[in-house]
């Protein structure tokens, strides 16, 4: 939950006077988002979401951003559309930061994925790949299989710390990770970060996906194997391979996965792993030294992943192709 | 701002299944109240607040408050109408805390309120009076004039701690309160708490009032004091005298004040000054004590409210009744 920036009624007014949104009606802030501060808006011509974007997302890559979800929304994705103001923009300011209006989309986010979920949030998800394809934005994965190793650097002692002997099991995971880690696989846009909450379903079926900032440039494989992560396990820390299945099913019902990337599937799956892994230890750590309201996400439940698809590489592998006609 | 409590979706579908407002379309935490959990609730049968109530609320009194919203719609006042579950409840229950649907309600508060937004807030204020009367529920306001005393008790080197002498000031006041404080005037439910951000307009016009949390019995011409201490002040601390006739003119449009209510104005303001004074100091030496996240605000700003009213006690009074036809 997050409102950082307090908006008085004579600035909204100013703000939207650049728009051709009508009066304001309603104008709360609402609890969503950790880094930027949303406010639900309510005028004469709809419902929308402003934006205002406080640290966390570069502002020089807003452009990105903005430019993607248009561009998603002209070809039929549901995403939220930005609202251009008089003269165009995507981009605006508020209180001397970078503003931005969007759609209001309807539905909700499920807390726990049933299979079923898992196979609608596999399809909107290739429907997204599909969606953004031809995307004339370039944005470099900068928490890419390059950038983990780096990452770890400062991050040893802390994952000690959690577990006499994980830096050791990371170093090595690390090693094997950038060695096995596939070259050429069908790239674009991702996601990068379609976890359950990101995912709006409407009677059970994949309504819209938000929170795009994070989106980049990678094999679109790896996005699907972020969803595993994030979809397919049980509390206990196992994969729930009828969830996965069902969840690869769903992505292979609107976009086939080639044999290469079916091939590298377990090896992205154990990377994206490490790429919430690495980005949880690092925010854990820097959350206790600043004294942070907003708690952070235990990096300990992908330690648990990691050692899933650790040991699946010596064993049967993932079993992720199960489902009949795959 | 404020979601104290977590909801699932299985936990808010479990929850409606005892309403009859249809399945959930949109469910979102709202930064709104900041003693318990708000969230945007939309189904098929329209949008609501849900409210879950955490520490700050008594309990035991929720029946209070949620039977004068009932009885406010039916009397035709804007404010949120409870709904009711399938057995005619209106609090029901959620994650083992007390929760209540309401109706949801359009509008935008203001944080500098105009003149003619003092009008209107002064005119939904009687309309508010009006409606009220005859409510059954009783509730004593258990931060009137009779537990100022002892609630300066413990706060008087709190008080010295802002400014040294403030203690004896404040004593001082509390005396000279009790000996002047009215014995009979108009009675009935207030709600003790009508600031600018209680209260929605539309096209500049009263639409609503929010948050009856305080409401409770007393002099009807207290609420009128609380709300002209709370609009009708500059930053710089002066009273605007033109704001304060105003909204006393427009209570006096749907309810005009008796000649000892207009006597009593200006000590019933100086005792909402010291109400105020007296809750936000209290408040903000628990806030520095718990370390809260929550910033308390800041004490002082009532200081200056009750330097102004006790000055006009001597001189010529608040001249509140200089608009024409009063």
């Amino acid at each position: 939950m997050a409102v950082y920036t307090d908006i008085t009624d004579a600035e909204l007014e100013a703000f939207l006077s650049e728009f051709d949104l009508g009066a304001p009606l309603v104008f709360k802030g609402i609890a969503e988002g950790i880094q930027n501060s949303n406010f639900l808006l309510e005028t004469e011509r709809g419902r929308f979401i402003l934006t205002i974007y406080e640290r966390g997302v570069a502002h020089e890559e807003l452009p990105y951003f903005l430019n993607l979800l248009r561009w998603l929304a002209e070809h039929g994705f549901p995403s939220a559309t930005p609202v251009a103001d008089r003269h165009g923009q995507l981009l605006s300011s508020l209180r001397g930061k970078p503003a931005a209006i969007v759609g209001f989309l309807p539905g909700l986010s499920v807390r726990r994925p049933t299979v079923e979920h898992c196979r609608e949030a596999g399809r909107g998800l290739a429907w997204l790949h599909q969606a953004g394809a031809g995307y004339p934005g370039r944005r470099a994965n900068d928490l890419g299989q390059a950038a983990w190793a780096p990452m770890f650097e400062p991050l040893q002692a802390a994952a000690e710390g959690f577990k006499p002997g994980l830096a050791a099991t990371i170093k090595s995971d690390l090693e094997v990770l950038a060695r096995a880690w596939p070259k050429d696989l069908p790239s674009g846009v991702i996601h990068a970060d379609l976890f359950p909450d990101n995912v709006f379903f409407q009677n059970g079926v994949f309504a819209a996906a938000i929170d795009f900032y994070f989106a980049c440039d990678d094999f679109l494989a790896y996005d699907l194997a972020i969803c595993l992560n994030a979809w397919c396990f049980e509390p206990d820390g196992s994969l729930n391979v009828t969830a996965a299945r069902a969840m690869v099913a769903g992505y292979q019902s609107l976009r086939p996965l080639s044999a290469a990337e079916r091939e590298a599937l377990p090896v992205l799956a154990w990377g994206a792993a490490m790429r919430f892994f690495l980005s949880r230890l690092s925010d854990w750590g820097m959350a206790a030294a600043e004294g942070a309201f907003v708690r952070p996400k235990n990096p300990m439940e992908y330690e648990r992943k990691l050692a899933v698809h650790r040991a699946a590489q010596g064993g049967g592998g993932l079993m992720l192709f199960g489902e009949a006609g795959q």
